[in-house]
């Protein structure tokens, strides 16, 4: 029995070596990868995504406890920014496995930050594909979200929240200006603390600019999705308004409510399409990635060292720019 | 007279125009950029990077002032998450023109975040380039310094500055692990917030981690860099242990220290060679972008989006792997 198969059968040490395979890129991994392919796609894969101090780690955590009493399967998926020298993301695991450990319908996955533009996002992609080919219902991808590669990691996702919590610092009316469009659901989380009214009021107002076209009816303190008028054909769509949910993770409150929301965003997918549209996006941007790593691996095929070597000299000495150098490597036809 | 001719007799208006060019890398952008790189390698890059709430810009508003007065030329390049909404890069600048408007030595660019994976990184980049063949003696780059995009672009600096404050909650551990490595100075700003000591001994010990083999002695409070014994044929080579320095940036306090201690890093910079390493990586690493770049327009101008479509139509289908479809859209020469 091939591993994959072995974890299609619900190997978890099977599940765990492909990981890796997967995660560090190797042939093994990538043929794991392949045969798994079929099998995916039924996962409800959920991005968790804020700066740092909003606590997300226990709003992880909690929503976890949350999915297993309703005998889902969840697998997590933590992007931690990591280190060769203090192992941070090992760290983390820990943390959470108190409450998760033993739980045989859990599995909790670190990704390093080794390598650059792009491989990070690549590798959890592949990742999150085989948690899906295995049978978990969740996945949830956490990660720090503040910079590109985060939000092209959160775009992974069908759900993406993104956690803010009152009183941190200036700076971050920028960050949520990044990240609020990709926000399903946002979360205040720390709602028990002085400010969080002020912070659910300021995303409040970010909302209301980023819908200017749509009136947004508020009920009973929540915010409501309408229906738009029928036009360009369309019929009429349901559009979806980030709702605002407020918790205090580490006490399990609004965890619930949170779940909810959750759940009302997964059906809306399904109703208006955009379930499917954001799988063909997700796997369009992985066929991408892949294939630009795969240009890349045959140029370097095609072009000695010696002449590389020779052309990186003459940039060196800036008798040739970067653009000019590769057109030279790549025989002028350069776009 | 080009624009490249006009830029390097200081035309401002023309600078501004070839920014966006090479910004929105038109042909005409990618045609100056050329022309400029053989007037480039003069420029000290600064990057100064640490995560929301650290008063990161208002520190390299001080030091532009304090580089003003030393008669310095300063540009600054704030790459900030930006969204089309809120056009949250602008405001920044605002912040910052109320000191410097209206000086001709001083030229701040904020960079959009559109487009994704690398680039980013690839735009800064060069108009980096373009600030350090237009004589710019400084040129500060501003990151909000968590996702691995921000770190890709700290890497461009020859000077890193890793900025941090008191009192920012838990998950900043994390985050100091992952940027600790490319820091050459490190800021503790807001230090006359409550908490200052702890985040400068927090700092400290990291710092004594991530040089274990060196002996750091502490002279007046400084750490101060020392020779490592003779080995490996390399001779003596003077070793950078990453000082702490302490400042208050909207008081101005700390700032000529501050720029002091970037003085001495640049000439240790000269005096051990890493100057000439650093621009080497710097320049590879932009050249290994532009042709991944160019290999991904050359493969679009051989494959029909016919074909792109109905291999993309079957990965949808889940009937063939992102990677098998890598395969087939590369004649089989997949890594």
């Amino acid at each position: 029995m091939t591993l994959s198969e072995s974890i299609l059968q619900g190997d978890r040490l099977a599940l765990a070596r492909v990981l890796t395979q997967v995660e560090n890129d190797t042939p093994d991994g990538r043929a794991a990868l392949d045969s798994l392919f079929p099998h995916t796609g039924k996962a409800h894969l959920i991005g968790v995504t804020g700066a740092p101090g909003t606590g997300k780690s226990s709003l992880v955590n909690q929503l976890a406890l949350h999915f297993r009493k309703q005998n889902k399967r969840v697998a997590i998926v933590a992007v931690d920014p990591s280190s060769p020298f203090t192992g941070g993301a090992v760290l983390g695991d820990r943390v959470r496995m108190k409450d998760l450990s033993g739980d045989a319908g859990v599995f909790i996955r670190s990704m390093a930050t080794r390598g650059s533009l792009g491989g990070l996002a690549q590798a959890t992609a592949g990742v999150v594909q085989v948690f899906d080919a295995a049978g978990y219902d969740i996945v949830m991808i956490e990660t720090v979200g503040a910079g590109q590669s985060e939000v092209d990691i959160a775009r992974l996702a069908h759900t993406t929240l993104v956690v803010e919590a009152p009183g941190l610092g200036d700076d971050i009316q920028a960050i949520k200006a990044g990240i609020l469009e990709i926000a399903d659901i946002l979360v205040v989380n720390k709602a028990d603390r002085p400010g969080a009214e002020n912070t659910e009021k300021a995303l409040k107002s970010m909302l209301d600019m980023a819908h200017p076209t749509q009136r947004v009816y508020s009920h009973h303190g929540k915010y409501m999705s309408v229906a738009l008028p029928k036009g360009e054909g369309k019929g009429e769509k349901e559009i979806w308004i980030p709702p605002i949910q407020k918790t205090v993770a580490i006490e399990g409150k609004g965890i619930a409510e949170l779940v909810e929301q959750i759940e009302k965003h997964a059906a809306h997918l399904h109703v208006s399409g955009d379930w499917a549209a954001r799988e063909h996006a997700r796997l369009e941007s992985e066929l991408e990635a892949a294939l630009r790593e795969t240009l890349m691996s045959q140029f370097r095929e095609r072009v000695t060292n010696q002449q590389y070597n020779e052309v990186m000299r003459q940039v060196f000495e800036r008798s040739l720019s970067p653009g000019e150098a590769v057109k030279k490597l790549t025989n002028g036809r350069a776009k």
